[in-house]
């Protein structure tokens, strides 16, 4: 008879969710299962009737979530050989902010007949972007009544958060809006399935809701935007608010059943991914950034101080880890730069040498470009393919490639993209130091850090070590670290996190050398942040392009 | 019996030389044939004894180029079946500067038993660029000291010219030097091959030789750069110039042997490739404006007014047509720019789909692009992969691509590189209008006038219509006009090309609604071309690339 007890942390992604048994006293990963839901993102039609969707639109299907934890919690059970009733406790992760329309109960409204036919009923995914009109309205009349929140933000509200999200709603589909009683994070309606209750999580209502010290943007702003959208937060938005770590409830026995859990375990106050994902490398003291780095990268640190740092996505009290400031901010291309160009713009014979070799394109690139001394290209880029979220908040700037000659090859391309994505890594990081909260730790988290030749270049850039998370399920493990405060295992999210998350033993050093000729190319790349950041050039190419493809259509 | 009278004009390129047979009456082309140097470009080593060549030398022999009269003219003699006694004359034209050090009867130092192991003793190819020391000694001094020739050049005197090389011949090789009794132009030489005679043409001595209203840099000033230099015009250079048109003398009998032409008629000063190519086009009056668009872009135009151009090759008093101002600019990365992208950047899925649809890459790519509006890839891009020779004469800068984003294609880039040297033309048209000598027509030459997408896309970023040559052979039959107006068939060039010479019917016209987009566009080309062409970032990363480069040797 063994005296260990488990918590279970479930990881909702963009396609699938995952499941991860952990054991309390130590972080152990038991058991892990992943399930891909069934509808993934709605982007063209509307299963149910096929209606064609708008341009930018992506959709999810809220059931889709639950069979997650129909699929995915039995099978960890199972695999792992534990008895069910040492599990203490579970919470889970979401990406954010992806919100959806619900009744008084927690009906998603595309699951009430009467709605089912409109895309409105549904859960407007993270990347769902056709609200931007909606935030534009909603930054120009913050900044014209110089409404206070707004610096929080970085001087601005993303398209893809609650109340650009909201007034999209109210505007376009006003039957939905009028129905709906709560307007809630999948993050939030996750845990109420799983607790029969509703509370709202610090961390989205802080960074994607407009929350900040207690209040939400007054009704007069609101009745600004739109006379009908004057009490959006009163009658659909705000609702009592959960620290993370805290038991949002306890599991009910329908949850009991879907799951194989024990009935009345904690359930904790869900979370976001990337955030949580601080617990689980146990980086949650001032000074540790983390950065989960994928297609993206996601940079959250947490702070005694409260500053305004230029361009961040939001500092929220609580919203990383309870009692401290939570800063967040972002690259929003890195990952899907490289893959970009690794597509479209790299020739067959590297196609088929790579082929020869066994190695992905990836690799075999890297490879060509390490043989090259830093700074052998002769090139530099600015790496806002995808726009720039941090520091410049600007998703109208576009990607530059400089320094190119006759003789510049694919692999010297592909290396200074590369060194562009981390020049803007260190872009954030100088950014926190000058503006009082200074990062003194980087840790790496995500799916670009199993890639050697990018982590070095990051610490060569940056001069400074990075360390690696420990676990590769870092958002799950992170959330069953919550689960395991909210279970009383441990006093709090700090405690927990330094027994059961951590980072490997190994970290990328910086070379001195390398370092000192990447700090003459970032001197370049600062220079061209700052003027093409400014001048403007970039949004006249788009304006230009904007006004060409519609003129043809 | 027919009156019919022919001339010949030999080509001679950087690979192979080509006989063309033309009639005097109307220029009509009746055979051409090609022969390639055995010895093509000695970059590597030196036959005669594998002897290593240093980077960046370009050699060749200088009987391959005797072999090319020996084997082409014979050739069209035979094809044509005309009677070789009513061949009445000849000239060649040649690449430049190509330079060789021969005796005082005109043997190649090379050919010298004692000399044949150096390889400073052999012909150096216009593109030797190891001259850059030299050359950039060459310019300081003329600045320091406020040499008035150097305006000429646009500030400029380049390491391809006879000034740069023959420096680096005194001082890597004194013996060579001291040894000749001629620094001697490729084109000179090859004439006095036919004719037994040196004359210097005023074309090749104006632009390459600093040869200006009478003229060359002082000897003060040649002792100045190295005391041994001192006398280098005086002893070495300066030779009876001869007017283009002009007959140098008669063919010799030896020539005659090889050829098969009659003893005793007319043979012409020799020509440049490229200025040549204004008499075949019949574009001998100011403002017209020829470009000779391959590999690289040489742009010559005529004027009565002496203006400072800046960035220009140079002027020359009967540089181009004997009477009037000779001006030449150039961009010095066109085709090889194309290339380089369809070569390196361009995946395997766009290969099979144009070895499917049996195309080449280029004409790929362009169907594909000119799909798209003008500006809809959103991109503007600067043209300096291999520098820009005008109007910036500076060939540290290097190539920019601005605008791209996740779902920029290829074939988005490949139009945008396009567009960008089409930009490097206007800027070139816009210096010559505002510097008092205005390019009022546009006749394209060269390579490239195969390719309508390349050609409508200048005509629609000049906003002019582009006239195209009509011979595809306007090197060859540029030089057989000058060889008729020396056999005295027509009383001067002018008079000659209006007969011989021509464009097509057809031009390519300007599309008002893509003209003004590219208005936009251009305005952001000249910006970045203004910026980066003054604030040294491109000069300093490639600083960098060069010590880190030669750091890891």
């Amino acid at each position: 008879m063994s005296n260990e007890k488990y918590v279970i942390g479930v990881d909702y992604g963009t396609l699938s969710g995952r499941a991860l048994l952990v054991r309390v006293s130590d972080g152990f990963e038991i058991a892990s299962s992943v399930h891909e839901y069934r509808h993934a993102v709605l982007e063209d039609t509307l299963p149910i009737n096929g209606k064609k969707l708008p341009p930018d639109w992506a959709l999810q299907v809220p059931s889709d979530y639950v069979d997650v934890l129909k699929v995915t919690i039995p099978e960890v059970l199972k695999s792992s050989g534990i008895d069910p009733t040492d599990v203490i406790g579970i919470t889970t992760d979401f990406t954010a902010c992806t919100v959806l329309p619900v009744t008084e109960t927690g009906t998603p409204l595309c699951e009430l007949k009467e709605f089912q036919d409109n895309p409105h009923a549904y859960v407007k995914l993270w990347k769902h972007h056709s609200a931007q009109p909606h935030a534009d309205r909603i930054n120009e009349l913050a900044h014209a009544r110089k409404e206070k929140w707004i610096a929080r933000y970085g001087g601005k509200i993303s398209s893809e958060w609650e109340f650009a999200k909201a007034l999209q709603l109210l505007e376009e589909s006003p039957e939905i809006y009028s129905a709906m009683r709560y307007w809630i994070e999948a993050a939030d309606w996750i845990i109420w399935q799983l607790c029969g209750k509703y509370v709202r999580n610090i961390c989205t209502a802080g960074y994607k809701g407009i929350f900040q010290d207690g209040k939400y943007p007054s009704s007069d702003y609101l009745k600004a935007l739109n006379p009908n959208f004057a009490h959006f937060v009163s009658e659909k938005l705000e609702h009592t608010i959960g620290e993370l770590g805290e038991k949002a409830g306890t599991l009910t026995k329908e949850a009991s059943q879907w799951t194989g859990l024990p009935e009345g375990i904690a359930v904790a106050v869900g979370n976001v991914d990337a955030h949580v994902t601080s617990a689980a490398a146990n980086a949650v003291n001032p000074g540790q950034m983390v950065a989960i780095m994928g297609t993206s990268t996601c940079h959250v640190m947490v702070s005694d101080r409260l500053a305004e740092v230029p361009g961040m996505c939001g500092v929220v009290p609580g919203g990383i880890v309870s009692g401290k400031l939570g800063y967040e901010a972002g690259q929003s291309g890195v990952g899907d730069i490289f893959g970009w160009f690794a597509h479209n713009f790299v020739p067959q014979e590297y196609v088929d040498n790579s082929q020869k070799l066994g190695k992905d394109i990836h690799t075999y690139l890297s490879d060509l470009a390490i043989q090259q001394p830093v700074g052998g290209h002769g090139l530099v880029a600015l790496d806002w393919q995808s726009g720039n979220r941090s520091t410049l908040v600007d998703h109208q700037l576009s990607g530059l490639i400089l320094g190119l000659t006759l003789s510049t090859r694919p692999e010297e391309v592909y290396r200074a993209i590369v060194e562009s994505t981390a020049f803007g890594a260190r872009k954030i990081v100088e950014t926190f130091n000058i503006s009082g909260v200074p990062v003194t730790e980087f840790i790496a988290a995500g799916g670009l850090i199993k890639n050697k030749f990018v982590m070095q270049i990051y610490a060569d850039v940056l001069n400074m070590p990075i360390t690696i998370i420990r676990s590769a399920q870092g958002p799950a493990l992170g959330s069953a670290i919550h689960a395991a405060v909210a279970a009383g295992a441990y006093k709090d999210v700090v405690a927990a996190s330094a027994v059961m998350g951590g980072v490997e033993q190994f970290k990328f050093t910086p070379n001195p050398e390398n370092a000192k000729v990447y700090d003459q190319l970032y001197r370049h790349y600062n220079s061209l942040y700052e003027e093409f950041g400014h001048n403007k050039v970039m949004h006249d190419l788009r304006r230009i392009r904007d006004t060409a493809l519609m003129g043809a259509q």
